[in-house]
């Protein structure tokens, strides 16, 4: 077991009806309040109303529009909104990307200089503007940890950060709001949380107790998952997942473990920096091609680790262990297409024009040769390819 | 899924060594530190001499000879210490007694009235002076919750209280300090870890994920106390434990269950506040006896959840539920038999006379009346019976 740090005092309210809890959450941090959100959806759900009408005793500023992959412009004008009227609290309503906008909105407000060098890590994140999250999609869990993920179009950039500081304060979970989820987002979300257990499970060095604890969440998600898609208002499987989300994200289950670079993680941003596709997507994409090439390239580092994953989470069993490897990969790409998502880089209008600057660019920035099976930019263009 | 409330901002500084940081998780308070310990064992290890070396730069006072099942009078002795010398903070290094008796401390340090008030919940905790934890055994996880037990020899007893704020700021946990903890604590230990996850898992209603998070730690518990028994230096063993104590005790892994009063528990704190018991040990003898009861008194309400637990934890099968749950009682009673702890009350010294008043006290004081299986007087007499 490896010596860790963990600290993650988010108060969360979790339940349906909660959201009446936000203004006795907001006025410990004062009353001039920066609402930010997405596109329509808070407002065709009522949510958009109900937060109005909660936060009715505050001075309410808005940023509407924050997109998925949320991009640097977001937050350069949420933190100008905070600057000019000194705003004292975030409240974001959405799903990951409103909630990491936020994020760096928080920590771009009480920063002198440009927004980008916060986000790129050039400056030290040592304060930000309290942040409480609504979340309305079961996927990033960004509303129970301290790191964020903001794109640079102009420069093709996809960059994640992250600081005790922008951890949120407070969320409320009310899984009733993630209802009218897509089918699409919602399998999106589900491979995205899937991709964050994985993360912590394919690693160099786990512990008993977290490969379980990791095991528990992935099948709680290949479980919920197909029932939320075809119930879309299963209170049941809508908590699940989004409580799933959370615990999946945050070191909760995998504190002890060796963590190191995930390379499906770190290809993905590439393909969402290059080309603005869901995140989740983009990983559920990867990640059985992923699986397939470090099985024929490491297979004595993979091999009994998928062979455990088989018979862990899908039940599987094969007195030869390469067999039974095989056979997860497999379980693993045939439950994710059962999700009715892309799952080849040309139906999200992907080609290979750019797979090599992608590659160069996810090796040297994201330091792909630190992961489980290091990745080269030859290994990292081999897998887009074998995506196509 | 059941509506939730979860904050659990402990800062979490776990491995070997990790001592080294105790200086900086302090400074922020203050510099008036009361060091609260038990016996010698501190001292034995060097772990006193170490904190002391680490707190050099501090003015420390010191309230040592807090005893197992911590009492009444070492929370106002040091309640009076804190309140003399304006104490800023307070450094708890040693098990749960330790631990809980500083969160009395810390809450009637900042109370004018008297401290029992404060336990005995007649007075609402509003403040509290912050603590840091040190734990050195793996038992009640109090370095991580917002709860604390002590009790009162005067009026024979044991009563638990809860605030955020008596949760530690901060908490060092160091495998190693727990190398010398004796075989018999040991085994108390895994025992009273044990029974927080069965409280977690014997309830009226849970979730999916929930069921099989706990059945993670119950199963690592069950996994490496033997070995941690068998090599009291396995640092591996040790620390599994120590972690899951934490995570075993704090909600992590119950979110959303209907939670109700667990009837192992309210008895078990009548046993220690008469006979100053270990609360481990109470725990082991009550446990296999309260399962054959209400097996027997409610077998349509427990019968298929001791079935799925026998399969789920203890890999057990039989085509008859009731044959099945018998077993999983018997695979839980001989696991814990084979911890060596006595599994019998006239072992520890307890004979029938008090069961009367006993029983009365527990149904009354901790409203078993709403347990999983609601029990009654005649209910808790018989299982002590049961215990002898």
């Amino acid at each position: 077991m490896e010596n860790f740090n963990f600290c993650i005092g988010t108060n969360i309210v979790f339940g349906k009806d909660e959201i009446a809890q936000l203004p006795a959450l907001v006025k410990p941090f004062g009353c001039k309040v920066l609402l930010t959100y997405g596109g329509g959806s808070i407002k065709r759900i009522g949510l958009y109303d109900r937060v109005k009408e909660l936060l009715s005793d505050c001075e309410v500023y808005e940023l509407s529009g924050i997109a998925p992959n949320p991009k640097l412009e977001s937050v350069e004008a949420g933190a100008k909104i905070c600057k000019e009227h000194g705003i004292d609290v975030i409240v974001a309503v959405g799903g990951g990307s409103v909630i990491d906008c936020s994020k760096g909105i928080a920590a771009a407000a009480l920063y002198d200089g440009e927004p980008w060098d916060i986000i790129n890590r050039k400056a030290e994140i040592t304060q930000a503007l309290p942040i409480i999250a609504v979340p309305t999609m079961a996927a990033t869990g960004s509303e129970m940890d301290a790191g964020a993920v903001v794109s640079n179009p102009a420069t093709k950039e996809k960059v994640s950060f992250f600081s005790p500081h922008i951890l949120p304060k407070a969320s409320i979970l009310d899984p009733t709001y993630t209802f009218t989820v897509s089918a699409y987002q919602t399998a999106s979300g589900c491979a995205d949380i899937l991709s964050h257990l994985w993360e912590q499970y394919f690693v160099a060095k786990s512990t008993f107790m977290s490969d379980m604890l990791v095991e528990s969440v992935i099948k709680t998600i290949i479980h919920y998952a197909p029932i939320a898609l075809a119930e879309p208002e299963n209170y049941e499987a809508r908590a699940q997942l989004l409580w799933g989300s959370n615990i999946a994200d945050n070191a909760t289950l995998c504190n002890g473990n060796g963590l190191c670079v995930f390379g499906v993680h770190a290809m993905e941003h590439e393909l969402s920096a290059y080309y603005d596709i869901a995140h989740g997507v983009g990983l559920a994409i990867l990640t059985p091609h992923w699986m397939r090439y470090v099985l024929k390239k490491s297979p004595e580092t993979v091999t009994a680790r998928f062979a455990h994953y088989g018979r862990a989470v899908w039940g599987l069993e094969d007195a030869d262990e390469t067999a039974l490897a095989q056979k997860a990969i497999q379980a693993t790409d045939d439950f994710l297409h059962s999700l009715n998502i892309p799952m080849t880089l040309k139906e999200v209008g992907i080609g290979e024009e750019h797979f090599k600057e992608m590659a160069a660019h996810c090796v040297a920035t994201e330091q792909t040769a630190y992961s489980w099976v290091p990745l080269d930019e030859n290994d990292v263009e081999s897998i887009f390819k074998m995506c196509l």
